[in-house]
């Protein structure tokens, strides 16, 4: 498997990708889970496209937040970083509690095409986290950090503010509060905030211009589509055993085969 | 990537996997195109999963039906073979028009539990493909193999039973007719026929009911999932970017992550 040079050189197209943080609207970034997904959504008029570290872990049976995906990262990572879409990929914690190793792998990603990386904290140590941060703008400038912390998502939101600092501090790009729907916290935070807010879109919850409102600059929708996809399988598959018609929209083969990327 | 051994001896599973299509009713084979999908497939009661070559291809962008999606075919069967459910694999004409290879990739499917092969014709030499299925019957004489012919796919239906005829003298278990959806025909064709005739279910066509009428013992949805998953992502996307709740079932992270597998 070999990278195709983007059309685009890499510094340009990360530089576009920033720049659509700071744009009239926030930045509606749909996650992927494989090549077609990506490229159809990138078909759809979103100019980036992420990746989901679920979606990524369970297509191949491994556990979701561990080092073992890390292969399957950069794999896809690969497939995708040669397309014209701007590419952001959700590395977890970076696959390795040490800086450099963290480093390392930022720095494939921008090599194959990537422009963006979300890291995530995990709750661990935040000098840890920062030192991650540090390490990946030192050996990737162009790429986009968007440093994620867990505290809304695995504990109850304390401590989010100083954690904030610290990846600000260490060179984040951007920061992600995943679990964080509170209009009114959100728009506390983005206050107290020098970077881009990310926000992940919750089903029920604010609708995109609720958010951007409130003054998120990127909201993010992790694991939705693909959860969304195996539900969705999983309903026209129990459609066609008991005799109904399958509903909803449903690709033709050739729009799926697409054009051969190599 | 280690295979890990099914409970059940390959043998045994690929006897009962035999037995399905000679059961009360059709066995309704739906197509996965990872892990998570296959587990969850597999969690709907459905004793048997497919691949969709079309999904594998498109998965990494690589084009269908051609041999560089060999690779992957076999990766993914690695992932699955393990799995509680009984597991058959689509794998295009074999990725080769030699006898050997072919068998060989059987062989090696097998091994890593598969208890099914899809081999299909492509409108190439009748005497080739039966030499593949003949070529496959002894390298892996457990390996239920369906003999696939493309006369309805990719021609007027002309030939299909002199194509079918080769098959079965071959020693294929099977015989599958994509495009074949006349009810008509179809009972006329499993009058004619000594092994399970297989049908590519076709929404807005006959019923799985319909089908089983008329004499089909297995009844496949082909890429059908793998297209309704990435319309209902697309969906969702869509609804999520104008401001609407997005629809349709949804099943949470855990259920996604699952046990995992290794």
């Amino acid at each position: 498997m070999t990278a195709h040079p983007k059309q685009t050189p890499p510094a340009e197209a990360a530089s576009t990708f920033a720049g659509l943080h700071h744009a009239g609207e926030p930045l509606l970034l749909p996650n992927a889970w494989d090549h077609a997904s990506a490229r159809l959504l990138a078909g759809q008029g979103f100019p980036a496209v992420g990746t989901t570290s679920l979606g990524v872990a369970a297509a191949v049976g491994l556990p979701d937040g561990e080092a073992a995906t890390r292969e399957e990262t950069l794999r896809l990572a690969v497939t995708l970083g040669s397309e014209a879409f701007l590419l952001s990929v959700d590395a977890e914690g970076g696959f390795s509690d040490d800086p450099d190793e963290v480093a390392e792998f930022a720095r494939e990603l921008y090599a194959v095409g990537a422009v963006g990386i979300n890291l995530e904290d995990g709750l661990g140590p935040v000098d840890r986290h920062a030192a991650k941060i540090a390490a990946v703008k030192q050996a990737a400038p162009g790429l986009f950090v968007n440093a994620r912390t867990d505290t809304h998502w695995l504990g109850d939101g304390d401590g989010t503010l100083a954690r904030l600092d610290a990846y600000q501090e260490a060179g984040a790009d951007g920061v992600f509060v995943p679990g964080l729907t509170d209009l009114r916290r959100i728009a506390a935070l983005v206050r107290r905030l020098d970077v881009p807010l990310n926000i992940l879109y919750s089903p029920g919850g604010p609708t995109v211009a609720h958010l951007a409102e409130a003054g998120a600059r990127r909201i993010s929708l992790g694991s939705l589509l693909y959860r969304r996809a195996l539900g969705a399988a999983l309903e026209t598959a129990s459609d066609v055993r008991a005799g109904r018609t399958p509903q909803g929209a449903t690709p033709p083969y050739d729009e799926v085969a697409g054009p051969a990327s190599r």
